[in-house]
């Protein structure tokens, strides 16, 4: 009997989500009727393979029947596991026999057992082990007792189970294996019309961002995502803080896609040309920079489509089009597509066009605009067609929605999803959440990315919050998440300023105007960020969300917890630093917090009966600890936290 | 999407168990992408049935997006069920208008689309109901809004969801209707031979046990299971307290089964004959018992089989057949049964027939001597093979093994099963013991029974012990479980007295002996255990296990608990008792124990704000109580515990 394998996302039915790397660790519960030993292994194939690579499966608790192997997948695509089980006949009889002989009771007849045993399994073995069994065999056949310990005799018989005698464990599953960029990586989003290097009062160009490409590389950042870069409409445009009228200089909301310029294929003319896009996804490369565009799959009524196809929109019965609505509130700046209109293959097409009309111009990351709104089986055959052809290709979900919701979307093909993290701000709610999103069910199904900010959330939290509560979202989402991203220059220079209607809005929201940024400015965190993004770089360890462990502290404005690298080819010296890292978070950004931690030394692989040192990254600091009960106290106008890297001679 | 649909077992692959009354609680994760209202319900099909009756579910957290209804099945056999989910289009677009309408927005252009939804629908509903639908649509389409507030046009609608339109749950999910005898029953274990009516020395018969069976009634009990009744072996017969040799006169152990007399179709000739079998069946059944036999599918060497059918056994190299053995130990007075021989066609066929032998003459119930030493596959087919003829027939697994295997064979038909009770001792233990058994997954495929001992278990804890132990041990089996039983006179004359042999096994072992009990001594347990049995079947919630709820109290020797009545039929004032039932046990045997309980009020249906009565059944006494937090004292001379039935004015 082979039950409850895993990892597994629905029972099978959808793959579970690894990058290169990163294990495959099989668990599954086998048992048989009797008292047989049994011999268990994992079968495992990368994509393209025709042969299975086979890995015993070790007892971990007899108790419950758990058994466990892991594999490491070391290419990009769909690998397929499964568990096999046999009863292990000749291990059985080994352990009786063996038993007898140690109660000093005559084995005759068993030997005897033995050697018919072996016999039998000869034509299964290698024609080269056959010889080697057959002495094996001939020695017990002439009463040989000393061969009941020969050390090769029970892998020679192993070598004869085949998988056509198994019983194998059904369905084989499937790890959707992606790069390593998949699961760790940091955005900056901006907006490029604030961006011109002419000054305050121009319009930014993606050329302007071009120019400016440091400023954010400077900061670690790996991904720079834009929002729409496409011809924005007129009608029903909106002004300032969202009001209902715009003035003729309003520039409108990037969101509302689709003027006489063009649509969803087509750039903002006051922010340049489809070659500036592929222009900057090139420079940006050249800055260590993916380039991530938006997918808001939605019209303006002076989208090109509402009047070439007006069968992809609803339609009230007056025969106008249908806008948005949440009623009462009317979005009559917005048509949304209807996903299951008669012409919707034609639909699909053009939207699938869309995304390989930019992948063409060299553009694999995708930040998509509400996906939950659309269907689901849109957006899993969208994303597979984008991937057969682009397999690196990525897409951030921005669904705040339910989890199943959420989960959904990343069991369809999202890679990434934006979290709950904004407002998870106590103890209690960071410990919790990230324990889910760090164990499975949710770790093999879905991505978390933790962003302090974005230009529709600026939480309560933060309205009016100092400085230094900034820095203590930014340190919290970096060193918890391996994906993180903050919408700047925002974020770096800490606008508290809400938009005072009782929301988590921000005031004069560069979604509806052009802001005057001042990078410069000597209180910005951009150093800060900079430093946890080399640091997230340098550390194997906080690359992964699987190790997370949170620690006890005794005070509750200390959030403690550790990851280390998990197991695998990339734990190779020539790789950044392996050790386990250990965080202590001060949730306090007004006061200083103090306290005795309870640490889990196992966890951070640490020998309890020896001195280990901590050495800070952030404040370039080192202590010297011993035992498990410590003392740590943070000051938040010095750092919002330690990142600890623990290492013992 | 419908996900996570439960009650079910393995996925989906087994039925879940239930008996007649008592509800299959379906719960379902259901949800689509958009902001659409949804309808669920569940369908839900009695054996034999055609159609299928639907259930309306109810959103129960609409942020996890689940659904329940529950429905009860009246009748034994397999029910079918699965989860049915429609977008709600006319739904939603009455939440629309409705909210348009309360913000003073004009809705004239949303009755047309209503009226046209309405039209739509037509052809859907029942006849008898097209022309009220009509009438709707026409006033809609007139610009009557007083329609959209019309309470007939939600149900009238939802008349036109088909079940072809429908997505439906996969695969659809099974439950196991057995008679109520399945869940509630009291078992009590008795050795025939020690019950002799001639005194002490004689030989009892089944006779002699049918003369006695108001001994057994009295108590309570409803099943009398024997131990084997067949010809005992005479080769390598064991001695009292399993010595090697056996005197002459030793009767042997009832579990060495098959002589010269016959084998399993045979009775002892010093019990009797198989119609005193059937007679007893008949006896019993006028005193409310049914009778239970002992299923031990192995033979002693002088069994029929043994040189009837010497393939049907294991052979060594020397030819002879494989006595039983765990190296270094040997039990040469048992011949194990190889049910995977190559005749395994014909040996099942013989132990389908020993099943139906003792089921023509009345027997429908079966205790199973180690079923987890015999292939899964084989108890599946003949469990199968015995209920197609009988359906009320029930099987009790003696497996005390790894809980995975104790699992299975419940899944593939066993009734009911031996449990960890007899371990599990502290509050602790009792607690998270049977919390894992009352829930999912657990309850929905495991039914525990609880036995203080057996002859086989005299445990560490009442070795030695005082009759008042014996009586907490009773007290917790019968409140906590609604399968019970005891193996007698051992338990109610507090038999104590083990085999000094480190283990947990009774002195001068019944198994080996005939004994001779003093069953009228004045201090015997039997009128606690009729007690506990007669409360147990006056009062609804005892007979089941899926409402239990712990309680605290401050001090670690009591133990609190509830049970309510489950909703259905049963529940109807011509039958037992329904109120909540409290139980607090004294763990302590020795001491009297106190200690303030923090009641869930809520759980035993009370309502906080005003007095109720706890009237003690067992002691005929009552308190009367307010609030949560109320303080109980127990003497363990006076009653191991309190057995409350909670009333409220």
């Amino acid at each position: 009997m082979i039950d409850a394998v895993g990892p597994a996302v629905d029972g099978g039915r959808r793959p579970v989500k690894r990058v290169v790397g990163e294990p495959v660790e099989v668990e599954a519960t086998v048992y048989a009727d009797g008292h047989d030993r049994l011999y268990v292994a994992v079968a495992h194939q990368p994509p393209g393979a025709r042969g299975w690579a086979v890995v015993p499966m070790a007892s971990t608790n007899p108790g419950l029947d758990r058994w466990a192997a892991s594999f490491v997948p070391g290419e990009v695509g769909l690998h397929r596991y499964r568990v096999l089980a046999w009863v292990d006949h000749v291990g059985s009889w080994l352990d009786g026999t063996q038993r007898k002989l140690d109660a000093g009771v005559d084995v005759s007849s068993e030997l005897l057992a033995g050697a018919a045993l072996l016999e039998a399994l000869a034509p299964k073995v290698a024609k080269t082990e056959r010889p080697a069994l057959a002495a094996l065999a001939g020695r017990l056949r002439e009463g040989d007792a000393a061969a009941v310990a020969d050390p090769t005799l029970l892998p020679l018989a192993h070598g004869g189970l085949k998988a056509a005698d198994a019983e194998v464990s059904r369905p084989t599953l499937e790890a959707d294996v992606e790069p390593e960029r998949a699961l760790f990586n940091a955005w900056y989003e901006l907006f490029p019309r604030s961006w011109s290097t002419k000054g305050p009062g121009h319009h930014g160009t993606l050329a302007d961002v071009a120019a400016q490409l440091d400023y954010v590389a400077s900061m670690g950042f790996d991904i720079l995502y834009l929002p729409p870069v496409h011809p924005i409409g007129r009608s029903f445009r909106k002004g300032p803080d969202n009001s209902e009228t715009a003035g003729p200089d309003d520039p409108g909301s990037p969101w509302a896609i689709g003027g006489p310029e063009g649509g969803h294929t087509a750039v903002h003319p006051q922010l340049g040309t489809v070659d500036d896009v592929a222009d900057l996804v090139a420079k940006a490369a050249q800055q260590g920079l993916d380039l991530a565009l938006d997918l808001a799959f939605q019209c303006s009524p002076d989208h090109p489509w509402v009047t070439e196809h007006p069968e992809w929109f609803r339609h009230r019965p007056d025969g106008t089009i249908q806008y948005a609505e949440n009623p009462p509130k009317k979005y009559q700046d917005i048509y949304p597509l209807d996903f299951e209109c008669d012409a919707w293959r034609e639909l699909w097409d053009a939207l699938l066009d869309v995304a390989l009309f930019w992948a063409r111009r060299g553009v694999r990351i995708f930040r998509v605009d509400n996906p939950h709104t659309k269907p689901f089986a849109f957006w899993e055959w969208f994303i597979a067609e984008v991937r057969v052809r682009y397999p690196e290709a990525m897409f951030l979900s921005e669904a705040f929605s339910r989890p199943e919701i959420m989960h959904r979307l990343a069991k369809v093909g999202f890679t990434l999803s934006y979290s709950y993290f904004p407002w998870r701000q106590t103890k209690a709610e960071l410990t919790e959440y990230f324990t889910e999103l760090s164990t499975p069910p949710g770790v093999d199904q879905f991505r978390p990315s933790a962003w302090p900010n974005t230009p529709d959330i600026l939480t309560f939290q933060l309205q009016g919050a100092p400085r230094t509560l900034f820095a203590s979202r930014a340190f919290l989402a970096a060193t918890l998440c391996p994906s993180w991203g903050v919408y700047g220059p925002a974020f770096e220079l800490a606008d508290n300023v809400d938009a005072a209607n009782g929301k988590e809005e921000y005031g004069a929201s560069e979604k509806y105007e052009i802001r005057d940024w001042d990078r410069n400015d000597p209180a910005s965190l951009r150093e800060l960020l900079g430093e946890l993004n080399r640091i997230r770089t340098d550390h194997l360890a906080l690359r992964t969300l699987r190790t997370l462990r949170f620690h006890h502290a005794d005070n509750d404005a200390l959030l403690v917890y550790s990851k280390t690298p998990y197991a695998g080819p990339s734990v190779d010296p020539a790789r950044p630093h392996q050790a386990s890292i250990l965080v202590v978070a001060n949730l306090d950004a007004a006061w200083t917090q103090g306290g005795f931690l309870d640490l889990d030394l196992a966890a951070l692989g640490v020998d309890p009966a020896r001195p280990y040192t901590a050495h800070d990254v952030l404040a370039d600091r080192t202590f010297t600890w011993e035992g498990s009960h410590v003392y740590v106290e943070l000051h938040p106008d010095e750092q919002p936290g330690h990142v600890l890297r623990i290492t013992q001679e």
